[in-house]
């Protein structure tokens, strides 16, 4: 089953379009996991990165039942070293085995050859010898600076493995339209020069239900724009940072969907897994995770529901 | 010392503008160097990664007197998951015992606070419970869709560190121009705005010798862009692919160099370290690495001399 019809039958089951961010900061997780790992462990990296495999099984626990999706952000793993990816790839194998979908962050690309080799690493397989090492993640983000052939070696993983890709278009930081907002001759933005490149990418992966499983990144910060690329993009899934903790709510993430009340997977990180140091929730973190994965599910849907009306 | 000034000093020491990029695809390694893998770790991951450490260690043995500096792509290695990074990290720490000046190639940016993981990860130190981790790489390629609030990170890290960059303008792929050469109102490309900015952010981190340690990527399959580009960013290192099997030779090359002879790092990565595979050189691979990577060098030598007189 394609990578986008196996999203949507999670959205469906769970209700919800909450995917949820796994950015580990080492500093944030809870001192009692800390203090095992240190204790088991010693102050190593092998310590610190088994802290975090901890730290995000039991997010995982937490917030299964509501949420399809979860997307580790590899920065925070690699930052570590190869302990760190072993840390990244211990997550996302028990994401999968929890019935979570999983977006892998990585926001790879390179030319044609390069790219060959993230996207069968990521979304393919990988031969050694004869033998095959198979990635693990269900998707993941592609910036699409270098064009269609640094495009093209994921877009062939996503048919031959049913796996999906989401391509950065209006990126939800500060400085994003110091060049994605750049006006093009002719008058289109930037952005959305790329998000019809991305319309006409996602065809030949268009899915049972009208969706393709190439998607694009577009931020919550920017609902405005969101609105246009929605036209633009009709059948491709948005992919939304920056709610919660880069500021954006419930009915700004609005935009981002269609009129079928599908469209947008709509991602928060330390909002939900640091949530139990805020006030509003427990201070027991896969409480506090669950708690805010909830409270989320139904801002959105709410907010879904009243442009309804 | 400033990153800039250690590699000029690396130029002038080897009279070479050549690096070597450091790309181990496992079907194209001597079958001896596999046989011997296999041997010791079986079919394994950790034979294959192995097999391409030990591979990279004599390239680097064979190179080290004729080049300043070597790149290895991440990707090559990412795709044999937390093994493969194992061996990248072991091929980078192994260069610069060496001698030689690393360029990490890999391509990463995101959102601000996600930049900063990745810029201490690869170009600064990161903090585990008070100890650091210190970053091996002596530089790092940076993609710049996200605008300068996914750039500084990697920039205070350059200042703190002494580390390098450079950033994707103009690539050397056949469907580069989709994006980098559209049209912007105002009569700009894409790739000329990106490099006014580059040359913007390179300013604080200029060195002895009037170089910036922020460069650019710009691609040997374009010599006329590169001959705009060398005027806009008369103060930044090109850091060139495309020489050799991407079809740029050393003419082409010509114009991504200043006047005083310096500016441009132009990179080979499957025409030498798998040279041996060609009938004009050795077929032992070190060898043929030596002799491929003398003949470049000159190449370039003399492509440059030539245009002097």
């Amino acid at each position: 089953m394609k990578f986008i019809d196996r999203l949507l039958e999670e959205v469906d089951r769970k209700k919800s379009h909450v995917c949820v961010g796994l950015d580990p900061r080492l500093e944030q997780i809870p001192q009692e996991i800390k203090d095992w790992a240190k204790d088991k462990y010693g102050i190593t990296i092998e310590g610190a990165t088994k802290a975090i495999e901890v730290f995000n099984r039991g997010i995982i626990d937490a917030v299964k039942d509501y949420v399809p999706a979860v997307k580790p952000q590899v920065a925070f793993y690699e930052q570590y070293g190869y302990l760190g990816i072993k840390a990244y790839e211990d997550t996302i194998a028990y994401a999968k085995d929890q019935g979570l979908l999983v977006v892998g962050d990585a926001k790879r690309n390179d030319i044609g050859s390069t790219a060959e080799a993230y996207a069968a690493g990521h979304l393919g397989e990988v031969d050694f010898w004869g033998n095959k090492l198979e990635s693990k993640s269900d998707s993941l983000t592609v910036t699409p600076y270098l064009g269609s052939d640094g495009i093209e070696p994921f877009l062939k993983r996503c048919e031959e493995f049913d796996r999906g890709v989401f391509i950065l278009v209006k990126t939800s930081n500060p400085s994003s339209g110091e060049l994605q907002d750049l006006l093009l001759e002719g008058g289109e933005k930037i952005y959305e020069k790329l998000a019809r490149l991305v319309n006409l990418w996602g065809e030949k992966l268009i899915g049972d239900r009208g969706y393709s499983s190439v998607g694009a990144v577009v931020g919550a910060t920017y609902p405005k724009e969101a609105q246009v690329l929605r036209k633009v993009m009709s059948n491709n899934y948005f992919l939304v940072p920056g709610y919660g903790a880069q500021g954006g709510g419930g009915e700004d993430v609005v935009p981002a969907f269609n009129d079928d009340g599908y469209g947008a997977l709509v991602n928060s990180s330390r909002g939900i897994i640091f949530a139990y140091q805020k006030e509003e929730y427990s201070n027991d973190y896969k409480e506090a995770a669950k708690e805010s994965a909830i409270a989320m599910r139904d801002d959105i849907n709410s907010a879904l529901a009243k442009e309804e009306r």
